[in-house]
């Protein structure tokens, strides 16, 4: 495979929630970026053959195709985007590393941590010849969040004592909302856990540059039955009983199925560097609708982060004079902010998606000039380490429970 | 001109900050809405050759021009969209209508009532054939302003009593900023009034569907002089008297150059309707960077807007119980939100620049299906003539002033 | 008169809202602060004997009197406080003086500006003698408003731009709201512009130290007729028809009466230090409680004071590095802060009675150390000329009004 | 013991924080509220003469002594209010109640179990004679967190899902901050757990009425070595070395000793009603100063309170219609709310202080109209017997730890 022109044809199999937002960052990267290389929006994959022409249609790419095999092998195609639920992660992104293409995997990693383990072995030895890898963490690119890691780097919290994260949602706390996808956990791998909670615990590690090292955990189903449906793409959902989830009882109402999956997951932790966590992750906050916060404690002040607001940075700095500390809510639209070079005059913000477009920035960046993007697959096997501790945990009553250590887990 | 295969061929004049997020938004309209005609982005015009080369790549149109007369009077383009400043709204504009195109111009429409009330009539005129016009009043469009709108126009906040609105900015406060044209009145018409002020006119009478009836307005300049400049485009700039304004002295410092607009304008206003406003628009409010806020205050409610958090209205109910009354935080992400239902799932929120999508989305919408869109010239006429009373009783030491209205306006 | 023991024996006028604010405070002035004299509550008077009986024990004053000739003359009374509407203002305080007592007396200090004139030079006589002064405008007192004061004398803000001072309430939203005192000319003056307009003016003019030279306003009175009522003492009030306002009509409903005082002002301003000044106050808008809020925007910083939130104060430092710059939610309890070391520890907040506990606090002192204390008679003086600058503008077509200079006035 | 002319004349011990913020309350209740008894500041005992006498003085208390047993056993007694540190109340306590006063005891009832149990089980002895025992968990009596009770007591949030409770502080987040006795686990018994820990799990439980029923949980002590000083009384202190602490070496710099107590408790929970539970109290979280901050998410909506802004609470109502859901911020300054129709009008917020203002005044009329307050020491003992569950499971490695049943407990 070789890069002609500076052009990355990008190759995305998925093309529900995630690829429609991954469609708008690659369709805008490069019109506000001044980059090395340019991306193609290619070819796009899906298994029905209607839906994806339309989706190409729809969302700009230039052909399509329902063979993810066929996407990953073929010759035009230089990056591969992996947009799927969590069960065919590693089936089509270790396909594609095979092939010799760059690989953006959306997260989390894998289902499970074989898998995960899998592909961060396959990215280290494709690395070697030069092909690159990363995991889809989206909101470490979100600027404010970028700016929370300089700071810290920077010393400006001093000794990080606290990290205080929540990832909080509330789609299904509605007892007839149906039994989507990513209520399964045979698709989805877990639940609030593995979907949200793995955000923010990549986020605070990212910030931090701490890693967890052990948990006690609770994880709770408070809706253990729910009606089947047609088999949705993404967040929306009707229960209609038709989709290929498990079939309805003739001649009867809507036929109800498990729950298999976690609606909230909750654990305390130590970090590395000497940090207490506290980690929240649910699908039963009613009225938060994304709301992703994090706190970061430290001897010299305090980072908050709410995505809801993301264009703000809430900062407090100790060092100060004593009757003018407070709580400072920096707008992070200036010039001068990461990411943000490139887009609006201050105070005009910027939305979700260019998390998006910035990762695609970093990615286009790396893939150019010959370097390795973070989140690297064994970035994202640590998250699904910590995933993995706190499932255990909570299946044994709350112990305690060591993360297993990445590198030692990369090495097998 | 005729739209074939409902295809909208659109020729853009300016590539400055305004043109890059129109830019963005005619990319992005038709991936995100279905809508019975595809915008395409056929033709930038700017000056100086080599700058719009540059923009036509970067910014994604297919070919450019220098001469604006070129792109108004070619056969395949249907649709012009006017991006520069003030003074040049006029010529183009009725050039534009002249040739029978669909004509988007930014605000303010002009930089006078004269070269207004003519750029009304034409459009009149050309309405007839079946031309749609509309003025770039592009805070309409965001979900939480249209909705402010409608929940006034259902009753929810009863008769209006006050609507108070500021548009605050602070990119001027050093007065080391250089002489840029949006401080130049010959350009820019006004400053802080025509720039900023216009939008809190326009978005004010258009939630509230009152007309501003009468003023009494203070305006200030705070720093007369200052630094020449490059010139530049947009709100960035830098003092290195290499413009095209005034030249600076050999031999000396940085010369310096009159300031001739408003760094400030406040009034307090009567509208058609009962209410009280108070109006204020300035660029010398430190710490805000775009802080457009509106607060409506009627007999059975409130309703406050931020567009620093624009995915967010307050709302006051003062028809619930009363221990339970209080501002509550909307967030305007969900799919029932005006023009929500085609972006991310709830509290996933969206930027500054989809204002413009929508705009575009509404633009496209008119024009396909043959009907006018709003605001049109003669809206944008009648914020004219509101800046004009503002104008006027400042010079006449805040007498009151009466708003000329903008019927007869147009009639003339 | 000598003031025994460092007793200083207060006797109170008024025992209506303002009558056990003020009662609040002087029972727990000395039980705070550690000061040269303390208050002993000797006297309260009132119209109504029974009512003013209970007032007494429920507040615990040592006796009562329906006479404020007998409380102003007695000799066992060093301080006269007057808390009665402002059409008593004039001639309690003048009586007072006259006997030699030191004298708070309640703002706005009259209701017109000929009695503030009489009022302020019999301060200015008196003061020779020894005797202190000091018109209430408790806001003053507040925490976060003094330590703005401080900021803006040390220079945190630069040269002054903008001032914004808003103070709005709801309370007679509804039009069934009866005809209480409050809404009589003969009684309180004005509407919402002296009772609650003066406070922005005052507290802006005091943070400042800029006096306001001019004004262009406009008042509204939206409810001109209202049930007769019981007359009520303060903010609350039902509409029985039994009160000492006109007489309701035999054998029909409810009568109703003229309001004949604005339910709102609006105006804007300049002041002596080159700023513009923006300022509302109304009784009309629907879910503010008691919202005065001021922003003050400099060329170094911006503060920003929310009386309902009256703990906090937002700083916004334009002299930090630019990526770190926002708005600061300085929570003014620290023992650094004024008049917070007397307090609790930090973060544990005080509520609004304690403005008039710091008033006290600062009187006791002044007179007991032999200074004068502030704000003096003049000063309010000063603030009428105002209100009645914005009455005779919105008298005139809102035309630019002077406000009358209140060292001459005093001098006459 | 008998109540004279409907007057409970009370004795309290200890001066400092808690002595004055209860001082305040009693000298503030029965001038607001109109009670059917009246508290008389009988007495008050400390152990240095000196310093009680003054604190008598300043505070408004009509005797001092600095023996305890005195006070409890004098018949001019009727009320004994304990604010001394957690390692005397019960020596106190059980000896008011032996003598049938009654009593208020600030919390945590004690520093063990084994305590709490003794004195829970006096209080149900006494009781049977009349006497009365109240727990001083103040913050049940803030207006918005009894209104927190009543909304969901009414089912406004139906099913309860998640509690989400912080109390974080930031006062020894220097090292140099010196070893007060609030670090000293013989004095205090636990650190942040029992001293601001306690708070939220009482007000928690207090809220849902549910109760915890078992956690898994992490302590630390980030800073182990203190410089010693002079005793300090509450919350400030200097590092003077001087203190009834150990001493310091001679001809060194400070001695310093053993902090005994954790500076931050962390756990996850279960309460009874099926809820999850996050808990966090913490010392070293820079920038907050009294940040006790409770969400509760139920099936119906959420509400959120925070002590730092404690006149207001947030509702989520999730029965609105979709598109107005948001999160409302309710003022709770309405006579309406409770407690709040003795206060001032609506907006005026009131301060810390009244949480006791009011719990004083639902003591005096439990002991008046002879029934029982809450919260009771069964009550408190069950908060007891979290705070035990917490400290157990910290030590065995976080293992889920059951909370023993407080009614058993009491039974032994």
């Amino acid at each position: 495979m070789s890069t002609n022109n500076n052009e990355l044809r990008v190759g995305m199999v998925g093309y529900a929630f995630m690829g429609a937002a991954h469609s708008q960052a690659w369709r805008t990267v490069n019109r506000v970026y001044d980059l090395p290389a340019r991306a193609r929006m290619s070819l796009i994959c899906g298994r029905d053959a209607g839906k994806v022409a339309d989706a190409a249609d729809r969302l700009g790419w230039e052909a399509y195709t329902t063979d993810w095999r066929d996407l990953v092998n073929r010759d035009d195609i230089d990056v591969v985007d992996v947009c799927t639920p969590g069960d065919s992660h590693a089936e089509i992104t270790l396909a594609a590393l095979a092939a010799g293409k760059h690989v953006l995997c959306e997260k989390p990693l894998a289902n499970t941590v074989e898998e995960a383990r899998a592909m961060a072995a396959a990215a280290a030895t494709a690395q070697a010849a030069g092909v690159r890898s990363m995991c889809g963490f989206n909101y470490r690119r979100v600027p404010a969040v970028t700016m929370m890691r300089q700071m810290i780097a920077d010393g400006r919290l001093g000794v990080i004592r606290h990290v205080r994260a929540t990832y909080l949602q509330d789609w299904i706390v509605d007892p007839q909302f149906p039994l989507v996808w990513r209520l399964q956990k045979d698709r989805a791998g877990s639940g609030a856990l593995g979907d949200i909670g793995a955000h923010i615990i990549d986020l605070t590690q990212y910030v931090t540059d701490q890693r967890i090292t052990g948990v006690s955990a609770v994880t709770e189903t408070f809706v253990k039955e729910r009606p089947l449906s047609a088999e949705s793409s993404g967040l929306a959902a009707t229960a209609d009983g038709n989709g290929d989830g498990p079939a309805p009882l003739d001649g009867q109402g809507p036929a109800t199925g498990q729950v298999t999956v976690d609606d909230a997951a909750i654990f305390v932790a130590r970090l590395d560097g000497g940090a207490l966590g506290t980690y929240e992750a649910s699908r039963f906050a009613t009225g938060r609708k994304n709301a992703l916060r994090v706190e970061i404690n430290g001897s010299l002040g305090t980072l908050v982060f709410d995505l809801e607001r993301l264009n703000e940075l809430e900062f407090y700095d100790a060092t100060l004079p004593s009757t003018e500390q407070g709580f400072s809510r920096i707008l992070v639209t200036e010039g001068e902010h990461p990411y943000m070079s490139a887009w609006w005059p201050p105070g005009h913000i910027i939305g979700y998606e260019h998390s998006f477009t910035h990762q695609m920035r970093d990615l286009i960046e790396a893939i150019a000039t010959g370097v390795n993007p973070a989140p690297s697959f064994a970035d994202a096997l640590q998250v699904q380490l910590v995933l993995d501790a706190v499932t255990r945990s909570a299946e044994l009553g709350s112990s305690w429970t060591e993360v297993e250590p990445a590198l030692a887990a990369v090495a097998v």
